[in-house]
C-alpha cells in the first residue's frame, strides 16, 4: 500500500526548477569537503513529528491529515511504519530517529508495552533491510505519560525512576537491534516547576547514578551507540536542568561523565536558553563534546518552542560552519525536529517542508565551504590574535608569564593600540557569501 | 566637613515609626540564627552607584545631585571618600565595596594611575581606623576605558591583557592593604560581540591562565582573600564567558580552578540569564560555591541590567533562606549593587532607597528563618522525596541498584502512585509567612 | 450524589487559623469600600480550567485525577455542572464563567452540538434557580476545533466565517438565558501565523463586521450583557490581533465600536504583550474601558501563557488599586482564568489554588484601599503635578497656551528645578502597607 | 579641509567587485518600480549616531576614533559639519536626519543655545547650496539633558513642557529653513518609571495638546513637513507612550490627531515591542499611515535597543515589500538610525558600516520588487481569501450579510474544508528569491 501516492521520489532538479517536489539545491551527489553531500549532511527525519504528531497545540485539537488516520492502536503504529518508510525512500532521507513512545504507544502493562515495542521494532528492522535509511538515534519517551509529571530520573519516587530505568533499558536493546549510531537523553520533566517543592540536590545526584548504570548496560550488551544530552533550559517545566551546553558540561564534569556523552544541540533550544544555535555548536565542538543536531528554528519573538523547519539560511550557514570545522559529526547528524505549522495540515506540506529544510542546509553548507576555503574569517581572526604568537602573548599562552612580568610589559607600553572587530564589514561578507551561492 | 547634613544616623525604630530616615523591620541588634542581624546579614554599599554613579543612561546625562559635584579629579576622589565615610557610618553599614576605577579615575599613564590609587587607598585606610566599615572585596574596572573594548584577560590583544594583569596585581595589593575579605571578577568585556571575529578556545584558555595567575601572585603576597566570580550572561557584551553558575563551574572545573573560586550571585544578573535569583542561589549552594551576594533586582519586563534596589519581599525572603541554609555567606555579604533610579536624584533618595533594601533583606531574613524553624518547606520536602529512604530507593541513592534490579521492581509495579506537588498550597503558606512577618 | 465529599463549605476562619481549606484573609462580610467584600469583589471560577482541564500541556497528557473522570460525552457534561455547583456552593463564589464547547462538546453536526448546548443550558439554568452563582460572562470557543486553524470572524475562510456566527449568536442566546452580565471575545485564532499568507486588512474589516453583527443580534434579542474584547498578544498564534488594551482601543475606534465594548484584562495576557498587569487595567481604566478581569499571574521567565492561580501580593494591590478607582468593575469581576499546575492533580489542589487567589486579592484589597484612604500615592500624584494647577502650567492644560506664549516663558526661566520621583521610597511604604495588611 | 582623506568616493561596482568601499547591489542608477534606486529608496544618515555619536555604552566610554575629535564646543560642530557633508557626498546618499543637540550642544542659557543653533543651521545652510543631500527630517532632542528626566511634553513640570515647546518651535522654525521634508516626534521620555507617582490620563492630555501647538505652529510658519511619530516600546524609560503603531493609532484616534500625523518606523523599536519590523510597517501602510523608516535592526536575543546596521537580507526583504506596496514612502525615506559597534571604530567602519546597510536594502528592493512582479504572495493570497468574493463571503464584505443569514448558512455546510497555509512552502519560494537575486 502506498500513502504518499500523489507524490514521486524527490530528486534534485536545480535552482530554476519549477517543480515545488524537487530539491532546488540539495544535491545527495556533490561533493563537499571530499565526501558525498548526502554522506556528508546525514539527515535524518524525526518519527514524532511527521508520524505521530498530529498538530495539536495549548488551544488546539489535532488537525493533521494523514492517509493512516482511519487507523488505532497497533495497527496504527504499523501504518506509520509502512508510511515512514515510503516517506524516506520518496525524500531519500538516510536516517530516521523515533522516541520509543513514537512508534508504539504505551498501554497500563510495560511488559505489554514491551511486547508491542518487539512487534513494531521487528517490523521496522524488517524494512530497515532493504532500505537505505538507518536509525541515527533513538530514545525513551519519559515526558507524556502522567506517570513522570514530577520528573523520570529525576522524580521524587523511586517506582518512577524504576519505570524510567526499565524504558531505558528496552531503549538501549532496541537501539542494540537496529543498529542506532547514537543514544539519545532528552530530560523534558528532568528539573523542576518549583524550588518551593524541590530537592535538587537528590535529583542530579539521582540523575548521575541513572546515566552510570545507563552506560554500564549498554556496555554489558555491547551497544556502543554514542550517548548524547540532548539541553532545553525550561518547557515543558519550569526549570529543566540540562539548561544548556555548558550548563551539561558542569554535570558531566562533576559525576565523572564528560567521557560518557556528547551533545545533541537544537536550535530552538538554544534560542530559548539565550544563545544562538551556532554558540551552542561553537561550544560543543571546542570542547570536542559536538555529537549530534536537532535542525530546526525558532521564532525569536516568540517564548516557546515552535520547531520551525529551518529555512534561516543565516543560521544553516552558520551552524554548517561549525560542523565543517568539526569535520562533520561522526556517528551523528542532522535531525529535523521539526513540525510542520498547524495549518499546514496536509501531506504535501511535509514534503515541502523537508525540501525546505535540506535545500536551506544544503546552502548552508555550500556557503560555510566556501567561507572556509577561502578562510575569509580564519585569517582575519587569526591576524586578530596574531599578538599572542611572539613576545608577551607568546609567554602567556605558553604559561610562561606570571603577574609580575605582565606588570613589567604594561609599565613600559605608550597607549595601547587596538584594532577594530569589523562586525559590519565581516557581516557584508557574510552576505556576499549567501548572495553568491548559487551561481 | 560633612556632606549629608540634613540626615541624622539612620536607627531602628520599628513599623510604627513615621520617620522615613529610620530602619522599620532591619534592626541590627536582633538575634537571626543565633546571631546580631547585623553581624548575619553583612551589608555593603557599593562604592560605583553611590559615590560614582551620575545617573547617566543610554540616552541622558548625568542628573545626580551630590554635595561633592564641585570637585574634579583626585580633588573629587578625596571628597567621594569623606562622603562615603559619613554615608557608612549614618546608615550604619558593616561593609563597602569599590573597583579601582570608582575610587580613583584613571589616567594615561598606568604608574601614575597607581599612585593615585595609592593617595586614595591610604587615606581609605586612615578612615577605616576609626570606621566599623570594612571592605567586603574590591575588584579592577577592565570595562569602561576603550582599551578594554574588546576584553581584557579574553582580549585578542596581549598588551590588554598584561595591563589588565597588572591593574589585577594592583587591585590584589590593594585588598590586602585594606584587609578585603574578598576578590570579585567582574568579567564585562569578557565574551564577544561577534562569533564571526572570535577565537572562543583562545580567549577561555587566556582567562584560566589569568586566574591562575591571580590566584598564584596572591598566594605570593599573602593575600587570603576569598576569589569570587561574579556571572553575568550579557551586557555589555553580546556574549559574556561566565553566563550563570553552571556555565562557571563548569569553566572552573576544566581549567582546575573549582577550588579557588566561588560565586558572586547578583539577582539581576541570574534574571538576564533566565533564571530566579534564588535559583543561582541554590545551584552554588549545594554545591559549595556560594560565595558572596549582589543584592538588587531587576525589572522582569525589562531586558537589561536595571541594577535597582532590592524590594521585592519574595526574592528577599527567597535568597534568604538559601543563604541560612548556606549558614550564612562565610566572608561574603549582602553587597548593594544597585542603583537609585535616574530620577531619584537627590542624596536623600540614596538613604531611602538603602533603607528600603536593608528593610527588606530583614523582613526577608525574618521570613526565611522563620519558614526554616517551622520547617514548612523541608517536612514537605522530606516526605516527597520519602521513597529514596528505603527499600529500592535507598539501593539507589546507596549506588547498590542496576538496570536489572531496575527494570525487575517496574516489572512488578501496579499502576504507579504521585503525590501531588502543592505548588498553590505551598505558595498560600509563604504568603502566610509574609504577612505574619512584623506580627 | 457529592464530588468533593473530603472538602466542607471553605468559610473565614482568620490568619491564625491552621486549617488549610478555610480562608485566612477572605472574610465576604468585611465591608470594602462601602460594599460588601463579597459584594465588591465578585469571584468568579473558570469552567473549562476548573472542570474541563485535564493537566495536558504540549509535551505531556492528562493529569487530573478528578471524581466524573468515569465518565464521558454528554453524561461527563452533565457530571460536570454537578460537581461545579457543588464546587460553587462549596468556595462560596458568586460568580462563574464559561464557553460553550466547555459545558458541552461540539459534535460535527453543528444543530447537534447546539442541541446539547441546549441541554446543558436547562440543567445549568435549573441548577442557578437554587445557586447564589451566577454567570459573569459566557463566551463561544472558537480556537480548538480544526475548523478554525486559520481564524475564525478573521478567517480567510467564509464558511468558518458564518459558522463562527452561528455559533456566537447561540452564545448570546445562553448568555440571555442564563442572565449572563457579560459576553466576551477571546480571539485566540484571530492574528496570523506569517504575513507571507495574510490580508491583514480583510481580516480586520470582517472583524468589525462581525462585531457589528454581533451586537446587533444582542439587541435584537434584547441582551444586555456588556461586551468584553480579552486582548492577549500571541499564543496560540505568532500574532494575535487584539494586542493589548491600546491595540484594541485603535480598532474599535477605527471601526466605530468604541462605545460598544470594554476590556476584559487578564495579567498574564498583559505580561505576554510587555506590561505590567497594573498597566493594563490602568490604561483601560482612564480611558473608561475597564470591564472584567481574568485573575491569574505568569511567570516572568517563561515565554507562555502559564495562566497560574494568582498569588503575588504586589499585583494583586496594584490591580485592586485600578479596580477601586474605577469604584468597582461594574457587571464586570474578578474571573480565576488560572489552572492547577500539572503536577497539582488532587481535587484538593483546586481548593488550594482558589483560596490561595482568593486570600490574595482580599489581602491586596485590603491594601489598596487603605493606599487610598490615607491618600499616600494620590497625595505625591498631586503635588508632582503642581505645577499644572496655576500660571503657565494652567493655561496648557486649559487650552490656552501656544507656542509663541511657552516659548516666551522658557527664555524667562533661569536653572528648571525637577523633583526627586521617589521611585525607592514609594515601594519602600508599598512594602509597609503590605506588611502592615493583617494587623 | 577633508576628514576622510584614505577613502574615495564610493561607487557601485558589481558582486564581483574586491574593493570593500564600493557598493556591490546598490546600484543608483538602477530602474526600481520605474524610478532610479536612488530616488526610490532615499537613503539618510543618522547625524546623531555617525557624527555625534562616541562608542559610549552603559558600561563604556566613548571609543570613537574621529577626524575632528581634536575640537570642542562650536568648534567641534562645525567641524562635523565639514566632515558630514564630506561624508554624504563620499556615500553619494540623498538625505540627512538630525536631533537640533546634535548639531549644536546645549548650554545653560536657552537663547544661547538657540543662537548656536541658528549658526550651525546657516552652515549646513550653506552646504546644502552645493550638495546633493538634503535635510530628510530634523527633531528635537528632548531626553538627554537632565532637565527631561521626568518627561518633555509629558513632564510632571510645566516650565519644562514649555522648555520643550520652545524647542520644537525652533525645530519647526530649523526644519522650515532647511527644506525638513518630515519633522519627527520620538518621545524618549514621554513615559513613566513607575505607576506609583504617574498621572498618565494628565500626561497624555499634555501630549495631544503639545502636538495640537506644533500643528497650529507649523501651519502659521508655513511648514508643510509631514510629522511623524517614532514608536518605541521602553528604554530609556521603563515605559513609552508610543509603544506601537497600534498604541499610537489609538492614541491619534482619541485627540483627533489621526490626519496630522503619520509615522516613523524603526525596525529595533518593533521588535522591541514583540512585533516583527514588517508587521509594524504593514499597520501603518494599512492605515495609510506609513511615513517613513528608520532602517536598523536588533539583536533578537537582547533586550535593548542595539541599533545594528541593517544587514539581514529577510528583514529588508519584507521591509521593502512593505514600501513598494505603499508605492515608496512619500516624503519620506530610509534612516539608517544605526550606529557602527563600539568596537568597530575606525572611519573606515563607518563607510562598511553604510555600504553594508545600502546593499542590504538595495538586494532587499530586488527581491521585493521581484515577488511583486510575480505576484508570488499576492495570487496565493488572492486564492486564499477567494471565498470572500462570491456567495455569502461577498455578502458579509458588502455588509449584507447578518447573525441570521450566516447561521441559515452554518447549518448547511456539511464539514468544512480549510485549505493549508502552506507557510513553509512559501518561506522555500522565498530563500529561492534571496539565491536569485543577484543571478
Amino acid at each position: 500500500m502506498a500513502y504518499f501516492n500523489n507524490i514521486s521520489k524527490v530528486t534534485y532538479e536545480g535552482a530554476n526548477s519549477t517543480n515545488p517536489f524537487a530539491f532546488k539545491y540539495y544535491n545527495p551527489e556533490e561533493m563537499i569537503n571530499g565526501r558525498r553531500m548526502e554522506e556528508f549532511m546525514r539527515f535524518a527525519v524525526s518519527y514524532w513529528h511527521t508520524f505521530t504528531g498530529e498538530g495539536t497545540d495549548p488551544f488546539g485539537q489535532a488537525t493533521m491529515v494523514r492517509p493512516y488516520n482511519n487507523f488505532s492502536g497497533v495497527d496504527l503504529a504499523k501504518a506509520r511504519v509502512e508510511a515512514s518508510f515510503e516517506f524516506f525512500e520518496k525524500l531519500d532521507v538516510p536516517f530516521f530517529c523515533f522516541h520509543d513512545y513514537d512508534i508504539s504507544p504505551e498501554t497500563e502493562s510495560l511488559s505489554e508495552t514491551f511486547k508491542n515495542i518487539d512487534t513494531i521494532v521487528a517490523m521496522i528492522k524488517d524494512y530497515m533491510k532493504t532500505s537505505k535509511t538507518k536509525l541515527l538515534w533513538n530514545t525513551a519517551n519519559m515526558f507524556s505519560h502522567p506517570r513522570w509529571l514530577h520528573g523520570a530520573a529525576t522524580a521524587p519516587n523511586a517506582d518512577v525512576y524504576a519505570y524510567a530505568a526499565a524504558k531505558v533499558k528496552k531503549g538501549l536493546e532496541v537501539g542494540k537491534e537496529l543498529g542506532s549510531e547514537n543514544y539519545v537523553f532528552w530530560g523534558g520533566r528532568e528539573g523542576y516547576e518549583t524550588l518551593l517543592n524541590t530537592n535538587m540536590k537528590l535529583e542530579l545526584d539521582n540523575l548521575a547514578r541513572f546515566f552510570h548504570m545507563a552506560k554500564d548496560y549498554a556496555n554489558e550488551i555491547g551497544f556502543d551507540a554514542q550517548f548524547l544530552i540532548e539541553p532545553k533550559p525550561k518547557e515543558p517545566t519550569k526549570h529543566q536542568y540540562d539548561f544548556d551546553v555548558a550548563t551539561g558540561m558542569a554535570f558531566l564534569q562533576q559525576y565523572g561523565l564528560q567521557d560518557v556523552f556528547k551533545f545533541n544541540i537544537e536550535a530552538n533550544h538554544a534560542t530559548l536558553a539565550g544563545h544562538t544555535f551556532e554558540h551552542e555548536l561553537h561550544v560543543a565542538r571546542i570542547n570536542g563534546m559536538l555529537g549530534s543536531v536537532d535542525a530546526n528554528q525558532g521564532d525569536p519573538l516568540l517564548g516557546w518552542d515552535t520547531d520551525e523547519f529551518p529555512t534561516d539560511l543565516y543560521s544553516t550557514t552558520l551552524a554548517m560552519y561549525e560542523i565543517i570545522k568539526n569535520d562533520g559529526l561522526g556517528t551523528g547528524g542532522l535531525n529535523f525536529d521539526a513540525k510542520v505549522r498547524r495549518g499546514s495540515f496536509d501531506p504535501e506540506d511535509l514534503f515541502h517542508a523537508h525540501i525546505a529544510g535540506m535545500d536551506a542546509f544544503a546552502i548552508g553548507t555550500k556557503i560555510a565551504q566556501r567561507l572556509l576555503e577561502d578562510k575569509v574569517l580564519e585569517d582575519f581572526i587569526a591576524d586578530r590574535y596574531s599578538s599572542f604568537t611572539s613576545g608577551i602573548g607568546l609567554e602567556i599562552v605558553e604559561g610562561k608569564a606570571n603577574f609580575h612580568a605582565l606588570e613589567k610589559h604594561a609599565l613600559g607600553l605608550g597607549e595601547i593600540s587596538n584594532k577594530s572587530g569589523r562586525q559590519e564589514y565581516l557581516k557584508s561578507i557574510l552576505n556576499k557569501y549567501i548572495l553568491e551561492a548559487v551561481k
